[in-house]
């Protein structure tokens, strides 16, 4: 199997200031293209480090992508390192240069030196052009072994690997078959999943599948693997898997593969031509957030109001002034009232309401930190459950924000 | 200096199904506790990939942390690598398995035998009791190396991180002096930020200091480090330092170290004692999102319209349908109508309104993708700015948000 890795070069790494996600993104894009990762190594900015992560990444695999340690202001280093691991030196490159002066010339802004100095690159390699930035990609070859330098700001990354990178990876190897399909569940602990599974899982793992399971909070994917052989015999073992696994755990598959609950819920609305809209508590505007991630979601998503003072769930929702003083707004009648007055405000079909305690503080003996009220008013007037998620603030929006959308995805499947 | 590295174990994060969270706040809780982050290092769910991960680390660092690879369904591989390299054996721990009944009797769920197994726990190890889950925490010492496995649910990671792992391991060495101090810039791109400090970056690196560039959507920090001496002295050279950059790049400059954009507007708004509302609709929702995720932030949040609908503009924040019609829905008319409504409605002291093509869909020659209205209103009346940010949705809604924000912190400033 053609195995690639990925080297991750940047202190702000190593200091945990900076999140990587590069990496999650370019397995899955690798993924697709029938390379396997092997192995993602992250080091300083620092020259023995960088050569040292290289060897060894060369020793095991095929593919090393390097991201990182680019820009104008970090050049040095690493292009120094790359110089010297490929016996070269830097010189410049007009038509690096020219984009770049036109880069700027297009945003209205004056160049610097730091800039121009971004198109002196190794003589030895392939520059690969960054139509979004102006840190170039840079494509070596050494004892058959092949490395990709490029800029760590994912936007500018993504560009590369998609226009430049993955082509030219898959003219040069011809990659290996293979196979995945991810099956998203809801409602039910990975332990539960795995009881209930089990006969299938053993069987399929003696036909050679893989099975992973991938939990986050309130959801765990389940993702089928198959490696090697011919690629529509791959595909025939591992649908076939999992048309059986849908049947076994139907109640809990609300997906597939790059499925959300937020494409779900949307893709539903549009086919039943119905509308929503939410009324946000305790989860802060993060349904909305979630919803209106979708592009063109404002075909079936009309607004939210995320009343977050007591006084606007009662100004801005219509809610009762009785209902808050007699049972206060993380409440049965409170929950409801904000769904219907969602629904009428907004004029949609249906609307969603969350009203909890998402913490740390206002929490007491009654009403705890993590207590959730979810209601869902639609055509057939409004429901409402009772939910406790715990207490970290952030997975009770995130695990609240999920619950809402799923009490509304299995409305839609009535 | 004291080098610690990490090794993240798991398919998951190979094929990109997961990032990598837990690396960063890991490196972050090291980095506070004067030990270094040499390395990350990401292997497959494969005995050899682990073990060869762990020697490699063992050679170059005296902590090897190690995230993943246990819970219920994946137990197997991890713990029976780690008993071959320790040359140890599995064992029931009674301590342990007593929690782990106790975890499931309080959640009121039934126990399986997959739960129970994970009791059984390598003999040679000191068991670090975890109070999140059921999967424990294992110190191992070898050849006057550290290895500490721990789960990799973030929540249970941090916890048995927080409880057991730092305070042991200031224990076990003399942590040597380190110190950071990040400055946050908004406004102002990495290159230029670079031209203007040049002088004093000189000077500081010449001192001995290390300085680095952070840029994210909206945003770059600055941060400046200094190690070894001992920590007055550390202290005393980067703060001076700071002092003198922030004299230099003053109108840049929105908060330090672990401040947000968020946090500084909140507390602002908390000194002030002003409240704030919000009408958001290429936002989608983000900045509520955004505010709601401080902790406390009702003390000054009263709440948001999201208006994603151009109805909702009208009927929730009382916009006139004759600007909609003459100007359209992204116009300096509608985004300034959008803020005083909320204002109005909410009955907040301040509104931030935001109206603009998100894209990749509804741009025209006239309203592109990326252009972006923002307005406050306060008690002075409303001032709006238009802005253009790009072609990216994701990029839009974000720098969008930290615009908005920025403008409110400005105003709150003055």
């Amino acid at each position: 199997m053609l195995l690639a890795e990925i080297i991750t070069i940047g202190d702000e790494l190593l200091i945990g200031q900076t999140v990587d996600t590069n990496s999650a993104w370019m397995a899955k894009a690798l993924n697709l293209s029938g390379i396997k990762l092997h192995q993602v190594t992250t080091v300083a900015d620092e020259k023995e480090h960088i050569v040292e992560a290289m060897q060894n990444s060369a020793r095991r695999s095929k593919i090393v992508l390097i991201t990182g340690g680019l820009g104008p202001t970090k050049d040095d280093i690493t292009k120094a390192t790359l110089c010297e691991y490929f016996e070269t030196h830097l010189e410049m490159n007009s038509t690096v240069l020219q984009g770049i002066e036109e880069f700027f010339k297009q945003f209205d802004r004056p160049m610097l030196e730091s800039n121009r100095n971004q198109a002196m690159l190794p003589a030895a390699c392939e520059v690969l052009i960054n139509t979004r930035g102006t840190a170039s990609g840079m494509w070596f070859e050494k004892d058959g072994i092949i490395f990709v330098s490029m800029p760590g700001v994912p936007y500018e990354m993504k560009g590369l690997m998609t226009d430049e990178v993955l082509p030219r990876l898959k003219k040069r190897f011809e990659a290996p078959a293979i196979f995945h399909k991810t099956i998203l569940t809801q409602g039910i602990g990975e332990s539960f999943l795995a009881e209930i599974i089990r006969n299938w899982e053993d069987k399929i793992r003696a036909n050679g599948l893989k099975l992973a399971y991938l939990p986050s909070p309130g959801l765990v994917k389940l993702r089928i693997s198959a490696y090697g052989k011919d690629e529509s015999t791959l595909r025939d073992e591992v649908l076939s898997a999992a048309e059986e696994l849908k049947c076994i755990i139907s109640e809990y598959v609300f997906g597939e593969d790059e499925d959300t609950m937020e494409s779900i819920v949307g893709d539903l609305l549009k086919l039943k031509n119905k509308t929503l809209s939410l009324a946000e508590s305790c989860t802060g505007g993060n349904i909305s957030k979630i919803i209106t991630s979708i592009p063109g979601s404002s075909a079936f998503y009309f607004g939210c109001a995320v009343t977050y003072s007591n006084a606007s769930k009662v100004d801005v929702l219509g809610a009762q002034s009785e209902s808050l003083n007699k049972f206060g707004a993380v409440s049965k009648a409170i929950v409801e009232e904000m769904a219907l007055g969602a629904k009428l405000k907004f004029h949609s079909d249906y609307a969603l309401a969350t009203s909890g305690v998402a913490g740390p503080g206002g929490g007491t003996m009654e009403k705890p930190v993590g207590l959730v009220w979810i209601a869902l008013a639609g055509p057939n007037g409004v429901v409402s459950e009772k939910y406790n998620f715990g207490n970290s603030r952030e997975r009770n929006i995130q695990r609240a924000s999920a619950m809402a959308l799923d009490m509304l995805r299995k409305e839609l499947l009535k």
